[in-house]
C-alpha cells in the first residue's frame, strides 16, 4: 500500500470557505511533497471555489497537471437538531 | 445533423440565480421532450447550483439519467469597464 497512492486521507484537500488561494497553497504543497495525486473534495457551496482552487492550480502553478475525474454526488448531513438534508459534493482528481 | 444531438444549443441548459428547482424543472422538460443528452452549464459561484440541479434531477425525477461526462475550465470575462477577470465553469452532461 503507497502512501503515495489514490484515496488515502494525505492527499485529500477539504475545500472550505476561506480564500481560494489558501486551498491552491494547500494543492500545490501537496504535489511538490511528492504526490502524483490530488483530491480536491467539497460540498454544498464550496463546490465553486473547489473548482476555482483546481483551475488556478492548473492554470498558474502546477501547468503539468491534469483532471484525471470529477465526480458528483449527493450526501446526507445531520444538523444538530437531528434533522437530515441533502447536500450536493464533488471530488476533483488532479494528477500529474 | 440531428436536432438531438450533442453541442445545439437547445439541450444546453444554463445555470443563472433562480431555486436550483427552475433549472432541474428545465432539465427534465428538456428529456421529455425526447432529448437523449442534456449539458448542463454554469460560471462562477453558480457551479454549486448546476451540480444541485443535476443531483435533484437524477435522484428524483430522471432517475434512469446518468452522468456522461462532467468537464470544468476557465473563462475569461470583461466587464463594463473593460477589464478581464478569469471565472470558472463547469459542464454537466447527463444522459438517459
Amino acid at each position: 500500500m503507497s502512501a503515495k497512492g489514490e484515496g488515502n486521507e494525505e492527499n485529500v484537500i477539504y475545500i472550505g470557505n476561506k480564500p481560494p488561494m489558501s486551498y491552491v497553497l494547500a494543492i500545490v504543497t501537496q504535489f511538490n511533497s511528492g504526490s502524483s495525486e490530488v483530491i480536491v473534495k467539497a460540498r454544498g457551496r464550496a463546490i465553486s471555489r473547489a473548482v476555482d482552487a483546481a483551475e488556478i492550480t492548473r492554470n498558474r502553478f502546477v501547468t503539468d497537471a491534469k483532471i484525471k475525474e470529477i465526480r458528483i454526488g449527493t450526501e446526507a448531513i445531520t444538523n444538530e437538531e437531528g434533522r437530515t438534508s441533502n447536500v450536493s459534493s464533488i471530488e476533483i482528481s488532479l494528477t500529474k
